[in-house]
């Protein structure tokens, strides 16, 4: 028997491309648009939901009356829009903030992922659905990294882990084997933009997922707007982590 | 006999105030003020030389010129000078760098002072200097934290010393147990401002020296542009480490 998948949906491409992915593979595709953050409704799925983010009591109930088995999250959802109070969530997404030890992502979205699964849905993770999307080993440009940029690559890797783990960021700009800047809740491409003007040009940026990364959600991802970040701020270097990154 | 000290000034007030320190202290006070940072020349020392940053072999000169025996420092010389190319360094400062393992703050400054040590000075902690300057124990504001702020600064504080480990920055912005923005090479002031945009009203700033904190160079410091820069973002505590900071 078919098995119905939830899409649940951020920013960006992505959740449409896990949705076609997620099709081919013979699922009944749910695609669930967290507004206003994602509002296209993919061609081909079987069903579009929109629903607002922080509305989990009504994300629970689109699940169950959409016959929901699995679920898959795709696409950013930034933490900024709960600082700017432009969400205003329900009821039952009061109650799980307000069981958070802290605000850090990992903790939100583990009891996010534990509440789905309490409730009876399994959550995949989005790395299954990215098949041809995940980075391979090797270098993707035509140029070679020099041996300075392969010495601050492997620099802006270990603080890049360790900035990971302490779950405030997956990304840092670095140069000449010092740090540029660190990625907190601004987002990749400001902080890719302000290391690239405090580095002058020729700056590394290296993306990657924690140590302790759930691959469930916040999977690193790179599109055509780090690209853009990269031009714009004159970096020279991307570095990312093979296997672990989607692009 | 009297002392001889050199003040190696970088930016800001505090190199004025600490020859002044020096001078009550009864040294005999040469005050080296780094161009482009520092161009002032203080009342009632004994000698003040200009000298480029970067211009090692010429500061060595003049501290030998000057019988200097003992060294302070203090003010700020922003890494960033480097990256913008305007500080051309001379022979001597170039074979430093070029011995550098990376190019982190303790790691540049660590060597700095020992090659000062290894020419036969004696390299005093800013401390020493700072006397009333230093931060006491105590809540400095009319108003006393909320249960909600005091978690935020002790969330800052844990999360502040693991960035110092990492020798990457000293300040970090917070607000409700998440990180706002992580200082890199930027400065306190833009951290804090871009922490304050993100974090809308309500921010809590922790400034901390790093668990592996040299008294001889940069001592955590906080003066009215800090100030300046907390009202702008509308943040509203900032907590800094008692002992260990200069205000």
């Amino acid at each position: 028997m078919t098995k119905t998948i939830a899409v649940i949906a951020g920013q960006g491409d992505l959740p449409i491309l896990i949705a076609h992915e997620a099709k081919k593979m013979g699922y009944r595709v749910v695609f669930v648009a967290l507004k206003p953050l994602q509002d296209r409704s993919p061609e081909g799925v079987e069903h579009v939901e929109y629903v607002g983010v922080g509305k989990f009591g009504k994300l629970l109930k689109v699940l169950r009356s959409n016959s929901v088995e699995e679920i898959v999250m795709a696409g950013k959802v930034p933490k900024t829009l709960m600082y700017k109070t432009k969400v205003v969530p329900d009821r039952r997404a009061l109650k799980l903030l307000m069981s958070l030890k802290d605000r850090k992502d990992d903790t939100i979205m583990t009891v996010v992922t534990e509440e789905l699964q309490s409730e009876g849905f399994t959550v995949r993770n989005t790395t299954d659905f990215a098949g041809e999307l995940l980075v391979k080993k090797g270098i993707y440009t035509k140029r070679k990294p020099t041996k300075d940029e392969l010495k601050d690559i492997a620099f802006g890797f270990r603080i890049a882990k360790e900035i990971g783990r302490l779950d405030i960021g997956q990304t840092v700009v670095v140069k000449s084997l010092a740090v540029m800047a660190v990625e907190a809740i601004e987002g990749t491409d400001e902080a890719i933009l302000r290391g690239g003007r405090l580095a002058g040009d020729g700056a590394v940026v290296v993306k990657v997922s924690k140590p302790q990364q759930d691959m469930r959600f916040d999977v690193p991802t790179v599109g055509m707007k780090t690209l853009q970040s990269m031009l714009q701020s004159k970096a020279r270097v991307l570095a990312l982590e093979a296997g672990n990154t989607i692009v």
